[in-house]
């Protein structure tokens, strides 16, 4: 068992080595479960009828508890963030709490077209408690609203636990036009600077990607990634990558299809473009 | 911080602008949490050597706790449901309970379904465990026959825990016959209308989907997903698509194919159909 | 309300069938919560600064701490496995301990990999903590250590943990060399004889497979899926199939290819090859 | 095993007596987590010294949310006691917030009174951490304020809180003036109709109780319990009981003692008064 | 820190030493947590209506749900206990099961006691959710039916439960008669051997215990305390002790009496006895 | 509404009144439940067959585990009490470490009084996990042995987890000896400043106390409670103050029994002695 404290020396010393990994405090960044806890309280601030029991008592204490409770959690995890910037903190939890109208407007416009999309769904109560590609956009639109008031950080962490509870990776960065739809969703891959039009319609395994990321942070703050149209549909398993790629607008690309050129309006493409 | 008694009365206004977003009281559906506990005890009928301690006492005491648990929770999901059928409700909790032997002979044949599919396997406890695969097709199992007794929103909530641990969307009132064999299975998407033989072997990111919904609620109940005949094998990646598309016994369809059309039996198919 | 009763004694002869799921005792193995609480462990003794904070008191005091809970947790683990083998279990809590420092300069090198490949990166604490890609390969890098070391069952519920809350599928048994980079990743199946060089990157989507399974338990340690060598990039959906199937260093595969034949060093494959 | 569907249907007839004891469902009063937790924030309230972390944030922000937390719970707790009668509910709220600063600066002198006491405290944190006595008179403080308002139920709840953590048994009619000081007190029992002054001093196993309850119902209301004026000291174990009986001020009671007819103010009582 | 490693093998080496604290293997006894859970839910079955929501679903499931939890619970408890002696098991299982009617009808007996007895008590349901003294009685009647039935250590783990939240310490053995009443009840004492009739009424620091105990185990299971017969008031802090002591029916015993003799019916004691 | 923000505001100006009570960010003091965790551990490692299952793995793992989190966790506890104090922290730890040998010794002879003094004892484990006195006794020798150490706070925190849930108060400055038995307990007060010798045996409801302390501060330090001699009884209630009363070896002094002079040993004292 000696061997024990030997392992533990090892260790030690392993840790004194100077690379990225040796780092042995944490830098302040939010741990996943207070991201989740925020991020649920909001949830339930833009939709109040999915959580609220009759017996809860008056809507108002119920609202004002949420409005508090998330000034508060968010609050405590930017001051880490941004040490010494507490102006800048308060500035971005309020400038959340006021854009929510903005942002449930936009939700109510992604639910009638879950429902217009979907034969399947009975009722909106359901697509908002069941519907994965629905909670992924709702993620979205939070992580896209705190990722335009310049939070670090937390916009990425949101957008990773929508990732691993529905397999769609949105970056926060994406720009999303209403009436937007994922139907199942699994395999979604939205990059930082693709562009998304209204109404558009994607399905399980589509990527909007970067053609290469070989040239690494050279690229960063590029556009790198695709310009949908409005009223585009894209089916499971397709690709659409490049910057200077624009999918116009009601054009429809096939199951698996590979695509690295823009697409004319109202075209149909189906499987791979010739070159790469 | 006065803003903050702004934001509350903002959003009190917001919740008053009438839209489907705007509901402020739930609506009797079950909280996520309720479906999964009930989950998990149906689970552990199912198998319930993969749970039960010896020191657990008696098997008897362990089964009728677990039978009396199912029943009670069932039953206190149901009831918001379906205000005012008690009786309904009880034809339902014992319905499923009846069933359960029926479903474990399923589930028998597709556990030797993946033992024959994957030579990695060294027991089947590990595919009871660990096979993501075989935790989607139990929870269909159960959601498919509580959808076959006419039960309203569980079966889909039960699908949708395990499309978000597994990332395999099979809709309840999808037909499956025995010895079912998903491998790895990440991004299988099996629609409403599907219908599925016996042995059936498909892999990762398969969709068994509909060709096109922006038909909507009108197509509600028609058949748009397709029929898979018996030992069909569906390679990674491929979709198979519309509610005439039969893929006749024994075929083979590649990984990646796009199918829009029916495919005799004992055909392999590789790539996509020329015609959407 | 006596049906209850009948529910019960018809189950408790459903368990009497003699089928391999009429198991009424569990086998020993850990359950989920106990895997995933090891497997957390480790994750903070490879990277001790994502988890500690300042107030911790003495980086010595934590580490002797954990080191004492990996061995007391995985030795508690290991006994029902191995029963008898008391000095084997042992071994392998000691070989583990002992290979922490070889696998974190492993990933030392795969952290540098993500921060040249994708440019949305920030910082590389943002990888640890955010990236799912990331998150598969420490797990694996842990499962494979275990599989080395001959562990039963416990391998492989790592990797299934990763894989739920990842969508990427990585076998224990697989070989994978040192900078590897694996972008968004969901949908990503990696399988038990797969032999992966350095500096490889492949995106989400990306099977590395067999080509037939049907064969089954008959296929059991053959080499059944592909060799990647030095710097090759798989673009996402692609599949790679079979034993014999090697892709020569720095090739590229494009987007949705289905790849079961070898390719030549620095060839770009796009599309479907010819025949399955 | 039959059996014990008779013991179920055994119980069922057991219930229907129409007994006291006979009800099935619940009255509404709140269970004893929600009175918990709503006495955990008040206590926070009170004293937010001893909770709040340096890195909470603002504590603009914490009393924000503690002030909207009390709100909310108590509101939800006083629904369900005082039906139909929200105005009422949300006085009680409103006026309970409203007193804090009276409550607080009846403790502030209590501090003093508990520092002045015991010469084995070292710090005053320590009181309001670690003493059962100054726990105790907490929680009678806010439980006192809640009956003054009128609010049914939950002063009762929470006076047993305080019971059974401490021993101390202080009924919430109690009116108990400032500087007061409870040493040790396991087993003090104060009853609901005693008064007592500034400056009072008592320790463990005193009791300021009624004569006789054999009376029962036909006494409600009436002062049953003593009267104790300012400065007196009541040691260890002695009982004073009686509605008519006052202990003039400054007056010690030595342990032990058994009085039950009023004593002079500046004297001193040892043992048992000659009669009942 | 080597040291740590020092302090392992002294403690290793201490526990060798043969002694009976030496033990390092539990001996089967069950968790307090798993006492606590079983006794809660055999609360439930006593007094259904204080925590039953009308939202639960039917009453008779909701029964039949306890039934079986309380058997599979102390079943699990037992077998460790009586190892081998499975039968027995079942029938202190079953016993305590068939007792809960008369177990019921006692506590509605001690209902009116309390109600007669304090005239603060509002409502039944206060008394059962908030008296101590309630509490202790019933856990005792609970405890006292499993000593009757031959339940080895867990009436004593029921009776420390109920000491440990009210500070009132009843022996299981203790034989106590309807009509029971304790008021606030901190420090009461009542010993093994003690006998009580209908009706009796103690208050808090009252000690119905034994003359000495040096005599130690070759007391064991003789009368070594007091005899109270029907409708006895003792009063705070009162000591009655010895087996062969018997207070008459009727007779009074005064706060803080020190009784060691037999008292005769309608008798009232005050003070200490002359003689220990 | 617009009243909680007022609510919030006179609040913050409350806190800003300057009096002790006015803090508002914590002195770093132990949470109680980081306080009962470390004592948690303690136990296990004094009695740690009465925590560990067979399966737990080795004896030599489970021991090197409670070692690091006792080390780890109270070092935790005692940086932010003794900042900039690291090694005195250390000395500290291994102190305490160290001093387990001897703690158990002596609780090794406390658990054979309690066998000896007991008749209703079955076994010793039953004292271990059921007895207050025994538990009391326990926490007592732990903060004893952390007060000798110099450690600040935690002492008095640890005895007063132990006096919440048992009545039984012990100033961990006490000085108590070897064979020391406490029946029942409740409301036992054992001041800061006593001497009890070997084989002492005290009942539930005994002072050991000051006899007045309006002196308040000016009396820190100075002998003003008991000392009571080798094999001395007191029974319950009994209430024995000042520093200069000495219990001669061997006496008695009877319930309730109120005592302020020494006491020749052997001798038998009754009631209350005449002057205070």
């Amino acid at each position: 068992m000696m061997k024990l404290e030997e392992v533990t020396q090892a260790l030690l010393q392993d840790y004194q080595k100077g690379r990225t990994i040796d780092t042995t405090v944490s830098d302040g960044r939010p741990t996943r479960a207070a991201s989740e806890e925020l991020l649920q309280k909001l949830r339930i601030i833009l939709f109040p009828g999915f959580y609220r029991e009759e017996s809860y008592g008056s809507l108002e204490a119920y609202v004002s508890l949420l409005v508090a409770e998330v000034h508060f959690r968010l609050e405590a995890i930017l001051l880490p963030l941004l040490p010494g910037q507490r102006e800048r903190c308060e500035e971005i939890c309020l400038g959340l709490l006021q854009d929510i109208p903005r942002i449930r407007q936009l939700l109510q416009l992604d639910l009638q077209a879950f429902l217009a999309g979907d034969p399947a769904v009975t009722t909106e109560a359901e697509i908002i408690s069941a519907y994965p590609g629905y909670y992924a956009i709702t993620v979205y639109r939070l992580a896209n609203a705190l990722h335009r008031l310049g939070t670090p950080v937390l916009p990425r962490l949101f957008s990773e636990i929508a990732h691993s509870s529905t397999g769609i990776d949105i970056h926060p960065g994406a720009q999303i036009g209403p009436s937007f739809f994922i139907d199942h969703g699994t395999g979604v891959v939205i990059g930082e600077t693709t562009t998304i039009g209204s109404g558009v319609k994607i399905y399980q395994g589509v990527t909007l990607g970067a053609i290469s990321t070989r040239g690494g942070q050279s690229l960063r703050g590029k556009k790198r990634h695709p310009t949908i149209e409005d009223g585009v549909t894209v089916y499971a398993g397709a690709s659409i990558l490049g910057g200077d790629t624009v999918i116009g607008a009601g054009a429809v690309i096939g199951g698996n299809a590979f695509v690295t050129r823009s697409v004319p309006a109202g075209t149909t493409v189906l499987g791979t473009q010739p070159t790469l």
